[in-house]
């Protein structure tokens, strides 16, 4: 993390995004700029864009993809025009044949003629609309593996991961009206209640702290994870892939709030 | 169109695409098993199928992918396992250069190893639930170019295409409202109100009978149309496109008011 910058104060996401091509952020991107639509990365070569993009239309709810980038454009036209995505996240992971090699916050030396850039809406996005709606989640988000295989397209196949939340039944009600009304970032919960259901793997988080036992009165509600295809990709083991590291996500120009019903 | 086969009296999706597999119904699909979602189909070879499913993406409003084949597989096995779609469908159109060369009742002669097929969300859909909310739409659906320009891929670029229904301003409001609630249906209106202000072209309509003077007291309302990448990739002039004949759509297992908010 930098010192002397304070991501609470960025009004804009344009400014979030200098800030993190400067090196002046390098943190996570949870509560920054609220309000803006907030997208996991995946870079992949051309040859494996298909698959990929096939993958995530047969599972819109963990993949919704927000924009595709032509062959070797780091920047996205739709999205945050003027923006570079080999510069603008806070951090990266690069992989190999599967293997978390490397984080680095600029990915410019790494990038390829061939590389595609996939933009897939994350939770980030709706946790703001959450706190507005008076659903607190101090309580924390866990991003949790499940046995609910996912539909597999060319080698990437695996199973749904999930964020875990923490509420009361009256603030499940009213979360899942509101996640309703964001069908590209992952949209209504997957599930609400007991976890053993879904098979959510409580005794290793993927991110998270340590699950505490469920407290009297509360409820978990469960959402599809765009960090699925991310893991789905590392499972299939393929020579070379970047992505934003967990947390540290991609802050479009795109108005949540306007994005809802597209 | 066959006779003594009643399209009515059809109580399940697989029913109504075994009429059309043996060829007892050669007809439209308006109205037919109401409340199941119904697709708009294009098949492509796969090497052009990457730049289209990017286009779609591109364009979720006219272009929601609610299943996309494997190469030479016709069946999809997401939204209607068991189905053929060489066969179950009423009527295709053959594509040439971007020419339709022929019309067709079965594909089978057609289709080869790569080959691809999109199926695409459909407004019939919703005009089901439409009549269910009171919103009448006997006075005629009308499929229309607009001036609006879809973004760009590959090959594939061109205006968007529009259905239009009049209606109250009351009902433009529940219809709004409900449409909202179909989002892999082409979800809300695009425009409502002077067709001028997005070029809609009432002179040469794509589908449906000559646009009447409009009455007092009704309003048109607009809704982005699946008709649109059919449109795009004939004028794209790939070598080889079949699709459905419009109007006689692909009926799908996926329940309407299920799939509302994936």
């Amino acid at each position: 993390m930098s010192t002397g910058f304070d991501p609470k104060r960025v009004t804009s996401p344009r400014e979030a995004r200098l800030a993190m091509r400067r090196g002046e952020w390098t943190g996570p991107t949870n509560f920054m700029v609220p309000g803006y639509v907030q997208c996991n990365l995946v870079v992949l070569p051309k040859a494996d864009a298909y698959d990929f993009l096939v993958y995530c239309q047969r599972n819109p709810r963990p993949c919704p993809v927000i924009e595709v980038t032509d062959p070797g454009d780091p920047e996205p036209r739709l999205c945050a025009p003027g923006a570079d995505l080999r510069t603008d996240l806070a951090r990266y992971a690069v992989y190999r044949d599967g293997v978390c090699v490397e984080e680095v916050t600029d990915i410019t030396s790494l990038w390829r003629e061939d590389s595609v850039a996939f933009l897939i809406g994350s939770s980030l996005t709706f946790d703001a609309a959450l706190i507005r709606a008076g659903v607190p989640l101090e309580r924390g988000v866990w991003v949790l593996d499940t046995a609910i295989p996912t539909v597999p397209a060319g080698c990437f196949a695996g199973p749904l991961v999930v964020t875990m939340r923490l509420m009361t039944p009256a603030q499940a009600i009213i979360a899942t009206q509101l996640t309703t009304r964001f069908p590209f970032n992952h949209g209504a919960p997957v599930h609400v209640g007991e976890p053993a259901l879904i098979g959510a793997d409580l005794e290793h988080t993927i991110f998270g702290p340590p699950v505490p036992s469920i407290p009297e009165g509360l409820m978990p509600v469960f959402w599809a994870c765009g960090v699925t295809p991310q893991r789905v990709a590392m499972a299939s083991k393929l020579p070379f892939m970047i992505t934003h590291r967990s947390g540290h996500a991609f802050i479009t120009d795109l108005k949540a709030d306007q994005f809802c019903t597209p």
